[in-house]
């Protein structure tokens, strides 16, 4: 079943603020096997709203709405949507009665801006807004479902748990949809799409894949349809099972899970402690890591070092070392590994120096050349990367490429 | 003048992307004096895409198209786009070059999937992508003008600076319109309002004033329209002018300026450095002061004090300083700021220790409580703050009230 979802108000349209919203309820609609055709943001122009409500009714089965009913612009999008329905407003008591409980124990005076919040058009049904003023309505109209929302969000996701999902279960038999992300890391798109084309080809019909790359990963995303929800996991499953034998190291974690948060959960199992010594990536890697709740537990710390003079006073790197190789070179960076874990007695750490740009490369080593070390229990590895030429990127991939590489030594345990 | 935006694809469709990209070519484009009529979220199925261009260009004079065009499978936007403009693809040398030159560099051979990102509608121009693999494309049809771009924000938002707003001005003759953004930190968006009400109500009629919130700021935009581009400057300078005299020491910049980059040209003209001690903010506050291209000539490098341990042992705090007072205190995060001062040799030292959450938080010290220190030449400072719930959140806004100090501090020399 198909369903649009319309935003009415300028704040979108003059890029003022970003449509979460709507991200937000496709995702819910998604959960329930109700498919998003459309997604339109609109102004609040009389013509313009029921243009789009006409155009929607002709296509879909349910239409949701939200914006346009706060207490100061309201008028326009109400008038609208009575002539829109072919009804008009009346006032309703139970309405205004809320209005008056919302606002009394705010010491606001009832002001006509509040009071007309009570008046809505005759044929809507009215969904209880438990958290603010404006309500939401609900239309059956010639076969199709129109639902109006206001767009403060709290307001409406209440609004969508509360009294939309459970009626639009009840009125639809929706087939089953289920989405599984599997979150890749190592191949560029283009190259993952051609080592896993053989099995791209052979998906069943049921379930369909999409590529969602980012500096971060390339993320598959696999969508299965169908009335047999137990089938329909047990395909995915075996599909994943497949990829998992095609490209095991590039998998990195699946649906909501982050690289930086996989890797402390080995650590907090293995009771195994890090520590990062960053140069070019500046305390972006430690950022990463630090983002995840309970990363205490496992990360100790890390020194920065973006001068020469800290690598060498507080990580111990060998002065000359740096004269004669450079601070961007396997030495150095090898040797700054080794010096976090050591100052900072830890099992792993991590190193990056590199030339984040935009100025500072050379013939030999252009911007984007980056140098990352592990050290570890065991031994000390490294490796060298060329990025791009932008410093945010270089940053973001520096630290996502450090990352994966502690992951590949610790898968090898 | 109006526009459309089209962005194609399925994730924000199914709600796995919020979309970021039509708020910020709205906003680029209202800079332009161009009015967004509308913003549409579309499958890639070659019916709804026809559709939706044909409905835009019966209304606007430019439709602006995001997405569908990577190098994977799943994207048929390409067909679709040359059968609704009577056109087909055809091999672009230019464009193949460029890929090659991309991809070589990473030592990534050239596969069929990339070859196809050389082939072009016939009757397009080309923009030239230099971030990516996909070109951007301009179509000039039945009076319509219809740029297709990459969904991969950055790549978008260069061919938007670089190819698509030029040739926009050049072939429309949009009224000046002029922004001014001034930067400001330490009021919440309804006390600047009041502070400022008496100069925002007698802006002239051809200013027009945005609150633009944030966790890093409250900016507020400036928009002067009219015919002659002299007194419009003229205007807005007079008007700032005014507001430095209101609020002076609560603006910190203008426009694309940032806190962290100011500070940085403050401490470079003075020959002075800085180094960073930060447990809650766990890198954060590092990296955006190293995002700065030249921050390697005034920031020395960090510790990241994630343990008690690291706190002791690199720091120098002391163990019962901890003990009795809690590392969450005046006391520690003042040592801190000193420790890394002297430790990094540099004249000035940032420190901050907090509660980010979601766990950790005790009565006392709930969830969002964040010390901050400043260490310098003269004195040590510091303050304490009650910021939110939000563990991600709790980060920035303690990194940009950390730098925010600093430039209070500076600021009285």
């Amino acid at each position: 079943m198909d369903a649009d979802i319309i935003t009415i108000g300028d704040e979108i349209l003059i890029g003022q603020i970003v449509d979460t919203n709507s991200a937000w309820m496709a995702q819910r609609l998604n959960d329930e096997g109700i498919n998003i055709r459309q997604i339109t943001s609109i102004s609040d122009q009389p013509e313009h709203i029921s243009g789009t409500l006409y155009e929607s009714a002709s296509k879909v089965a349910v239409v949701l709405v939200t914006g346009g009913l706060g207490p100061t612009k309201d008028d326009r999008t109400k008038k609208a949507v009575c002539s829109f329905f072919e009804t008009h407003l009346i006032e309703n008591l139970t309405v205004l009665d809320h209005i008056r409980q919302i606002l009394s124990p705010r010491g606001i005076p009832i002001n006509s801006l509040n009071r007309d919040q009570a008046l809505v058009p005759e044929t809507a049904t009215i969904l209880h807004n438990k958290l603010g003023t404006a309500p939401g309505l609900w239309f059956n109209h010639k076969g199709t479902i129109f639902v109006f929302m206001p767009g403060v969000p709290f307001e409406m996701k209440y609004l969508m748990d509360h009294e939309v999902i459970p009626r639009l279960r009840k009125l639809f038999n929706t087939p089953t949809i289920i989405h599984r992300t599997i979150l890749t890391y190592g191949l560029g798109e283009s190259t993952l799409a051609e080592k896993i084309e053989y099995w791209e080809d052979n998906l069943p019909g049921s379930i369909s894949l999409a590529y969602l790359p980012s500096p971060q990963s390339v993320r598959l995303r696999l969508t299965a349809r169908g009335e047999n929800k137990n089938f329909l996991l047990k395909s995915l499953d075996q599909k994943i099972q497949e990829l998992q034998e095609i490209i095991p190291s590039y998998i990195f974690g699946y649906d909501d899970e982050t690289m930086a948060g996989n890797i402390g959960s080995i650590l907090c199992d293995r009771g195994m402690t890090l520590a990062v010594a960053e140069s070019c990536t500046g305390g972006y890697l430690a950022h990463i890591i630090t983002l995840n709740p309970g990363s205490s537990k496992y990360f100790k710390g890390g020194i920065i070092a973006y001068s020469n003079e800290v690598k060498i006073n507080i990580l111990g790197v060998e002065s000359n070392c740096i004269s004669d190789r450079g601070a961007v070179s396997k030495e150095v960076v090898e040797s700054m590994a080794e010096g976090v874990r050591g100052i900072m007695n830890t099992d792993y750490g991590i190193a990056t120096s590199g030339i984040a740009g935009p100025d500072g490369g050379t013939t030999d080593k252009p911007v984007g050349t980056v140098w990352i070390a592990i050290a570890g229990p065991d031994h000390t590895i490294s490796g060298v990367y060329s990025f791009a030429n932008n410093r945010e990127r270089n940053i973001i991939r520096s630290s996502q490429t450090a990352l994966n590489m502690l992951r590949l030594e610790l898968l090898k345990k």
